[in-house]
């Protein structure tokens, strides 16, 4: 009776690829949702995969499927559902069962459950998955937290069913418990500040070069053949050339400008935050997406203060060219912080992350998914220590070369009103880093002079405090 | 025997100078500290006031000191050590005394402290107290949050301690349970901002100008008369006047550029991020103190990037000019900022926070203090229900008059770098807000072409998907 190696719980899009990515890899995956019409739609749908799929009407006949020790993924919802698909999961396993959950969880959750979990005799872990739709029905970015040994147990159908960079899989532990869930989070951060940064310089070619959607997505187009080669460029000349139906009109034209988000951007700012570690870029996306709601404001701001004037402009191909450079810099500013924000907590939480590892199954299957990440691969195997990926070599050069890009752009766009927030904070994050002899001499002078919270002198050791009379 | 009126627990310099401002106001105040020596010092020192302070060595014997329903301050180190007290107050203490938290707690502990004391028959303030050792001494800001009825009745000694504004006392009840604390950490993350961006124009003075403190002093100086006039400005002057006796240089010029922080500005980021509400200008000023904190990492950097090099520089008056609009500019983004997150919080936590009452507590007393604070009361006392202070006439027009000067400063930095990440992120923030159309609607398209997010039509209701194919 027991055939199944694997079960997928919930089949939403993401759970049903999985299971369907699964049965294509030659493993019998059994199934079930709690609406059960989801899966009858399932199997109905699972056509020559069908011989490796059970689908299961109740969450008993769904464990009795699988053989033990059963490895069991939850997709649901992140928050409560998972608390209450434990739950129900509980009482039916049997010891060494794993339960995987492969939602967008709070790596906090994720802790909290592994430490619910402990002396249940059940194996617990926290798996990120990236890749969207297509991702997890073709293969996802895979990242494990939890016991290495319980990894060792479901590492052959995880590598079999992640997507593969020149052959090597996109999927690795990471380390104990919350580690997965954690970098997940950080990589959605890091997503949210290279999707920021590509819309930033969208509107300077929209509104500062008056350029119309298709030629904006042969920039990209052209850009994608570059150093900023990636699945997010792709995507953007690919969504810039499609026209909607009903109006003829290019679609951008008529999307609405008001982003989403569902946590993991604003969780990467709160946990860099904890960690005193700056992620200026992924706090300016996440701004920018809390604004960008703000539409009726944003009315009446415009109705108020207008556009500010433009200025002189310069030649419009020398602008694009500033634009390629000004992203490539601001992707290392962006990288450079979630990587330092991984290392704090790796840190703080104990987990060894492997920077490397990190990057290397972010090649393929997830969305950053990059040249660019082979080249952090690249960086970081050769300097495993070094405290920020602006200082490696390969990094460093690209910053020299992009840099004065960076600087016309961000000049040229405060001058003319066109709002580069991330690109400014990756700017002002390299400045403030790249210099020996800051101000904070001044902050610290004024925190001693109201609060005697005392100084360090540059001439002597201990602390001091200043003559300030009163 | 009780002849005190009211009593402070914990003599450190905050609590040691509550107690004698209390006692020269004319009240009887208990003292009491867990290191008796510290009581025994304090004793000595309370001069002509002496009569009015009740020293206690026992914690015993400083309750019995206080004619009941007894009023007791607790001014200790935040966190584990206020629980730690209350715990100890807590057998002692009969219905109705009232343990009033001064310290710089995080409100979600007070708020945890509201609900473990409900039912004691004791009741809890958590006041939020600003104006460092001199406030606290001469007259403090004090923002009070818990029951209404509780502030009636310690309101005359706080209100006859605080700081005065025309007369007027800067205490005020703010709402239920945490929204003292709240209000408290908003206005540090405020205070953050300010300094961070005195500190940016202070560099721009120092390193692109070539000025020395001795002439950096003399601008603040003038500053100090115009619509920057405040007691940050005030200080910055102050400081930089200042010569170092061992070495006869600046004082700011030997001290090191390393800023600490305590945790109430990344509080108030992580809360403002809770509830997605950009607050980008303290979100620079927190990276600022994180980075400035980072010396050695920044000399390697130097040492590999070197300085950008100057570009052609403007005239020093109309750059020292364009600072003083910015500085004013920016500081109305921070407000502005700090003031829609309270918005927010107030609708979260129904506190109703009286945003008129709070800026208008804030014009003396506290760090932030301001001839601009006496502006924003009045902005809000006219539009009590403006969605951003940018959007009421009188701010309106201040970013009318700064907008350009803004504009080159950003700009200028950017060419010659010069960080100003505060400065720049509320130019990033005024331009995102300003325009009814913004870039989010690539944004949505990406979402939906990889995630199938969904998005909203300009042209229709409802939740729609691209034609992606694929």
């Amino acid at each position: 009776m027991a055939e199944a190696e694997i079960g997928v719980i919930g089949l939403a899009v993401m759970g049903a690829n999985l299971a369907l990515n699964i049965a294509d890899n030659g493993y019998h995956v059994a199934v079930y949702n709690r609406t059960a019409s989801r899966t009858d739609a399932f199997a109905a749908s699972a056509g020559a995969l069908s011989d490796r799929v059970t689908a299961c009407a109740t969450l008993e006949d769904f464990v009795a499927a699988i053989r033990p020790p059963r490895p069991v993924i939850i997709m649901v919802k992140a928050g409560e559902p998972v608390d209450q698909q434990i739950a129900a999961l509980k009482p039916l396993l049997d010891a060494n069962d794993i339960i995987i959950d492969a939602g967008n969880a709070n790596f906090r959750d994720t802790m909290r459950r592994f430490t619910d979990l402990e002396g249940s005799g059940l194996t617990f872990i926290g798996m990120g998955v990236s890749g969207g739709e297509e991702g997890a029905r073709h293969g996802p970015s895979i990242m494990v937290g939890g016991a290495e040994e319980a990894w060792r147990r479901v590492e052959p159908v995880l590598t079999a069913i992640s997507a593969k960079y020149q052959g090597e899989p996109c999927a690795a532990w990471l380390g104990e418990n919350g580690a997965g869930h954690f970098v997940k989070t950080i990589h959605n951060g890091i997503e949210y500040a290279d999707m920021q940064m590509i819309a930033e310089v969208y509107g300077v070619m929209r509104d500062h070069l008056s350029m119309d959607a298709a030629s904006i997505a042969s920039v990209f187009s052209a850009w994608s053949k570059g150093p900023l080669d990636s699945y997010l460029i792709d995507i953007t000349a690919e969504v810039l050339k499609v026209e909607d139906a009903a109006s003829g009109r290019p679609i951008v034209d008529i999307i609405v400008d008001a982003a989403g988000q569902k946590g993991t951007g604003r969780w990467s700012v709160i946990e860099s935050q904890m960690m005193g570690v700056p992620a200026t870029a992924i706090e300016a996306a996440v701004a920018a997406r809390s604004l960008s709601a703000m539409r009726e404001q944003r009315a009446t701001a415009e109705a108020r203060f207008g556009i500010p004037a433009a200025q002189d402009r310069r030649d419009a191909q020398q602008v694009i060219g500033d634009l390629e450079k000004a992203l490539l810099a601001g992707k290392v500013a962006a990288y450079a912080q979630g990587f330092a924000v991984m290392a704090a907590a790796s840190q703080e939480f104990g987990w060894n992350l492997p920077m490397a590892t990190i990057a290397r199954i972010w090649r393929a299957g997830c969305i950053i998914r990059s040249t660019f990440l082979d080249e952090i691969a690249t960086a970081f195997n050769e300097n495993p220590d070094v405290p920020n990926l602006a200082l490696t070599p390969a990094f460093s050069k690209i910053i020299e070369e992009t840099d004065q890009s960076l600087r016309r752009v961000v000049a040229d766009a405060a001058l003319n009103g066109l709002p580069v927030p991330a690109l400014a904070s990756a700017l002002g994050y390299f400045d403030t880093y790249r210099r020996a002899r800051g101000t904070a001499n001044l902050i610290q002078a004024q925190r001693d002079f109201f609060g005697a919270h005392g100084f360090a002198r540059l001439d002597a050791e201990g602390e001091h405090h200043g003559p300030w009379g009163g």
